[in-house]
Parts: structure tokens; C-alpha cells; sequence
């Protein structure tokens, strides 16, 4: 596939993972790519420069959130969100549809679209498809998302096929507005003309489904396509066999994007069943709550073991964090409630996942990915070792 | 004066104000300099990387909080204050008595000492000038003060003719402490064998007071000494006066320390009446709370009319903050009460107040600190402005 701001070439495989190179409005990314979540326009307690130096490429923003506050068309005013928040490298953008189903205070599924109140001031709101479309337009971002249907799991099968049919109509519908609104720049401000949409599989843990959803999805065509419905609380070995079967379905030269995942030997798993992108909020997050992942395993910097612990966090990691900072100092610092706590472990885990990424994107072009991922579980574990 | 860790020598002179080189432990001071607080061993919400970068020299560590939690044996036995906290620049600790008067739950004065609870845990300390010192030497900062009492203001003459003189007995104590630990390091973990003492001049705003603890702290003989018991809510032009009067009276070879002191024209006014070093929480609290210092005066970023501002805080300001985000972003990151808006905050605030005395220095060394005094005091308001 091609067009003049959104090309995708892998240049590389092994078995059915694939290194390659994805070119945005606002420069090239390199696949398999991990993306920090900048959720309302920030990667919490990590600063633009700072994610530049470990080598982010990506970040992605919640439409959610930047639509409630500050408000699409004051970023759109702005410029988009690249200018409103200084970003000037690639961005993707959900479809708000997730923190619908997740934070707003009520919500209230029809054929029309979404309806749910603001988290923030009760504000009532119905997101649908072609608002999602107009709204990620107004933000600007590189690549946006279809609105789709999030579902409570584990779902019957009855509910994962309304759902994931309603999913369909919605795609339809989120492209026929994409596709509008580029014929008729008049109908919102447009503040990126490149911008890609992707549709998104789902059908939860039943492979007609997703295989259905695949059809119908890419039968749609879109610039690209994403799994979603998955990470959401099932077990690991679940979500890689739905992966394992759906990946393969969709089309070998457009890239994959699986969405919310994961924790980090997720990613190897993924990646080898043929996953290009990756989202989640797992390192930031745990980050801010202690905890730091590792080579090893997560370490919890709470446990007061780690008192006068004076190794670095990860003694095999050569971030800032753990280039100058001990246990005990780490600590301390979190202990005590410092700010910086957040920023120091946010740093050392996002390194740890841009590392990772690095790690197998260079694995792939030297084809000793398989042995990567061997060595990597052989020495992470999901449950804490140190 | 000189020693082989501690020396200082004034470079250049305008009127009062000089330009001089303080020689520590752990490297060369440019004076006149501003330390930023580093409460609990991290300056709030920034990291060192950016500390050094933004080109502060030496930072301030509060004992009392340093010695509730993680403890100075801790501290110590992780080989001193820099080490744990990864920071190899000079560090000037507090006595912590300044910490017992503001934060501690109860406290009592006896002629011992400062007898406290813990904010914390509430448990029952007695902060003596013994133990101030003896906490000091474990946490190995390269300039350690004596403890002082801190009264109550408005004080009646009598309250601050007791106060300053229990002060300079318990600074013949801290001194006498500090010179047997000098002679016998075994009595508690000396982690810095470099480190100077520095005595504190009290007397509230009553000039003779002020003159006969100069005089009796003088003669107890310190590496060098400060001015204490100002910015505590006297308005500025009684601060000025006091620093008039007490600051030439001070030896001429030693560098004087204003503590706690100030807001951006403070710098200059005090730097004018023979000033050399600074601290104050101010550029790093205020900007927690949303208020920028620039140029022209304080900036609130809260503030509805800059929803839209595209403008850098500052725009004539060159850090990394005004460089690359305007005020309608800064204004979103902290109305939506991102962590990143204290970072982004303190960048600015921090390096106005560390470029502020880097020009100061220049213009020492140029002859033209008094007009750029002048300058200063033209755009610079106390008032918002903008």
C-alpha cells in the first residue's frame, strides 16, 4: 500500500513477524513499534524532551479526554494537536470509544452511537461514529481510529456478535464520514490532510467471529487495521491464540496494530504472530505506583527490603534512572511522595519497553528474533523475582 | 580566607555587590548564586539531569526532613548525602531547626534544644545543636549550618534579644561539636571530612540586635555565615534595611548567605547590599500552584484568558518550557492536573532565577550590575501584569 503521506514497506520477516517502516505525515516510524499513551496531550510525569531521548517515535493521544478538555475545536484553533502540544512527531488518536465504556459516569449504547456523561462535570454528550471521525480530524493526529463497540468480558457469544456487528455499521459509517470530510475540508476544520484511519477486528475470544469482523472490516478498507477487544482480563495464553488466528487474516501489507497490550513479554509473543503496534499504559502507570519492569520481572520499589538497597533499579539497564539512581535512593523518594519518583521510574519503564522494541526490531533484521525471544522469558517473569 | 576544601575570593567588585568563587568539596561556585530546594534530597518534580542542565551549581537538602526519613545512619551508610541521592555538585544542608518551628506537630524550646514532634509519625525528637551538627556530618553536605531558634514576627524587642542570644550559645555549641567530630571521627560517620560550618546571624529587624550577633557569631569563628530570621512576612523594604545594615558588618573575605530569601527584585536588591549566596522555595513552589516568574512579573497560568494564548509564558525567556509550549498548553496540563505542569513549571521558574544571577554575574564582572538593576526593576513587576 501507498499514497503520498501514509506508506507502510516491511522489510524484513521471520516467520510471521515483520520489521518494517511506516511513513506518517509527520515522519517515519519503525516497526514493531511501541507507543507511550500521552493521554490528555502529556505521557504523564515525562516531559516531550524526555521521550524524544528514549527514542519514542509514537505517541498516542485519548480523544476521550482532549474532546471533554480542553475541547477539539480550541485545539483545532491551535492548529491541531501536534502545535497545541508541541509535539512535532507522529500521534495517534483512539476514538474515545474505550474511556466511554471505562470512565464516563453513565453510558447508553444505541444504533446511533454512544451516549455517556462527562467523568468531569456530568456534561451529557452521544459520541458517534462521524463525531469520532470529525473530532480526530479536528485534533489532527497522524492516524485516527473508528469508533467501535467495547464489551464487558467475558461475553456470550449472542452479545460479542451484536457487538461486534454494530462495530461494523459504526466502521461503515466512520468511513463514509473520513471520506467526506476529505472531499469537503468546509465541514470541519481539517488540521491534517495526510491523516490515516484504521478500522478495528473484534468478535472477542471466537475465531468465526473474528474472522468475520475481519472480513467485513477489510471489506470496508481502510488505511490500516487493529485488533481491539483484547488486554481487557483475559489470560495471556487466550488473547495470544485469538492474535495468532486474526493477524494472519488481515492484509500482509498493511500494518497491525494490537491495541492496550501489554506487559513486556507480551510483546514478544505478539510480535511474533505478526503484531506491528503496540499501546498501553502499563509502563507509565505502574511506574507511578512503584512498581518497575525489568529484565527480570516487575520489582516493587515499595518493599522495604529495597531500604538501603544500593543497585540500580535493573543492573542490566543502561537508562538514566538506572545510570544514577539506587534502590534505596528510589525508595525514598517514593516513599516520600516526591513527584520525581514518577518521573524517574516513568523513564526507566518506558526505556525499558523503546529498549525492548529496539531490541527486536534489530533481532529481525539479523533474523535471530526466535533466539531473542527464547533468551527473553528465560529470564523475565511475570511474577517478581527480586 | 582559605582552606584546602573551602575557599572563597571575590572576583569583582560594584559598590557592595560582589562577583566571587566559592571552592567546595565538590567543586567551584559561581557567587553571586541561588540554590534550589531540595527538600527530601530531589528539588521537586524536576530531575538532577535537569537541575544540571538548567546550570544550578549547588542545591539546598533540609535536615529535618532528611533525618526523619530515610534517617541519617541510613544516609550515612550509604556512603553520605551525594552518593544516595546521586548527586555529585555541592549541597548545602539546613540545620532543620527552621522545619521543627513551621512543620512539626508540637514543639518546645529548652535551653538543650528543640524539642519536637514529627510530622510524620508524630514520634518525640530533641533537635540539640549537637545533634543538628552530628546529623549534618553524616549527611556529608559540603556546608553545614548551625542551629538557630526561629521566632515568631513581629517580635518585641525582648523575645528577639533572648532569641538571639540562646541562638549564639547553641552556635558556640555547634561549633565546639563540629570542631571534636573534626578531632575524633569516630564518634559518628563523617561522610565529608571537607565540610565548612557556617554560623547564623539573628536579631529580628532591631539593628543593634542584629549588630551584637554578628559580633558574638564572629567571634565564635565560622568558615562563613548567613543572615537568618528574614523573608518570614516583613515586607521587603524592612528586609532590604535589615541586609543593609548586617551584611557589610560581616567579614568581607567570607561569603554571606541570605536564607530564604525571595522573590526575582529580592536577588538583585540584596545582591546590591553584599549578598553572595541564596535559597528560596519560592520558583519551584509557585510553580506547582501555576504561577510562572518571568520578565515582567508573576503569570498565573490558571488564569480563563489564556485558554486560547498560543504565546510562550515568557517571550523573551529561552528555556526549554517557553521554547516549546505556549500558554494554552500549559494552562491545559494544569487545569487537567497533569504532573508534567509542575516539571514544565519548575523548568521555567528555575531557570529564570538561575539565569537572572548568571546575568547579575556577567554584568559584576562587566561593571554594569547597577544598570542592569535598573533594567530589571523597569519590566519586572511583583504585581501580574501579564
Amino acid at each position: 500500500m501507498s499514497s503520498a503521506a501514509f506508506d507502510f514497506q516491511v522489510t524484513h520477516r521471520e516467520g510471521l513477524a515483520r520489521r518494517g517502516e511506516l511513513r506518517t505525515p509527520h515522519g517515519v516510524i519503525q516497526t514493531p513499534v511501541f507507543m507511550p499513551v500521552g493521554t490528555r496531550g502529556a505521557v504523564k510525569a515525562v516531559t516531550h524532551r524526555q521521550l524524544a531521548e528514549l527514542g519514542a517515535e509514537i505517541i498516542l493521544g485519548n480523544t476521550y479526554h482532549l474532546f471533554l478538555r480542553p475541547g477539539a475545536d480550541l485545539i483545532a484553533r491551535a492548529g491541531g494537536l501536534h502545535r497545541f502540544i508541541g509535539w512535532d512527531r507522529p500521534i495517534l488518536t483512539d476514538s474515545g470509544g474505550y474511556q466511554v465504556f471505562s470512565l464516563a459516569t453513565m453510558r447508553r449504547i444505541r444504533e446511533e452511537g454512544a451516549e455517556f456523561r462527562s467523568h468531569l462535570d456530568g456534561s451529557l454528550h452521544v459520541l458517534t461514529p462521524e463525531l469520532a471521525t470529525d473530532v480526530q480530524a479536528q485534533l489532527g493526529s497522524d492516524i485516527a481510529m473508528v469508533l467501535d463497540e467495547c464489551i464487558a468480558t467475558p461475553a456470550t457469544r449472542e452479545a460479542a456478535r451484536e457487538s461486534m456487528e454494530r462495530s461494523i455499521r459504526w466502521a461503515e459509517r466512520a468511513r463514509a464520514r473520513f471520506r467526506r470530510l476529505a472531499a469537503d475540508p468546509s465541514l470541519v476544520p481539517v488540521t491534517n490532510p495526510g491523516q490515516a484511519q484504521f478500522g478495528i477486528v473484534q468478535g472477542a475470544t471466537f475465531p468465526d467471529l473474528r474472522a468475520e469482523s475481519v472480513a467485513a472490516t477489510t471489506a470496508i478498507g481502510f488505511e490500516a487495521y487493529a485488533i481491539g477487544g483484547l488486554s481487557v482480563g483475559e489470560p495471556p495464553e487466550v488473547m495470544y491464540e485469538v492474535v495468532a488466528h486474526t493477524a494472519p487474516l488481515l492484509p500482509d501489507d498493511r500494518p497491525r496494530y494490537l491495541m492496550g497490550t501489554g506487559m513486556p513479554d507480551d510483546l514478544f509473543e505478539c510480535v511474533a504472530r505478526g503484531i506491528d503496534m503496540f499501546d498501553c499504559v502499563l509502563p507509565t502507570r505502574n511506574a507511578r505506583n512503584g512498581q518497575f519492569l525489568t529484565s527480570q520481572g516487575p520489582l516493587s520499589i515499595k518493599n522495604a527490603r529495597f531500604a538501603e538497597d544500593l543497585a540500580p533499579p535493573d543492573p542490566g539497564c543502561g537508562c538514566y534512572t538506572c545510570r544514577t539512581f539506587s534502590r534505596a535512593y528510589l525508595r525514598h523518594l517514593y516513599m516520600s511522595g516526591e513527584m520525581t519518583a514518577a518521573t524517574l521510574n516513568s523513564l526507566h519503564n518506558l526505556h525499558f519497553y523503546l529498549d525492548t522494541m529496539r531490541r527486536i526490531r534489530e533481532a529481525l533484521v539479523f533474523g535471530t528474533f526466535e533466539k531473542l525471544r527464547l533468551e527473553f522469558h528465560q529470564t523475565f517473569s511475570r511474577r517478581p523475582r527480586i
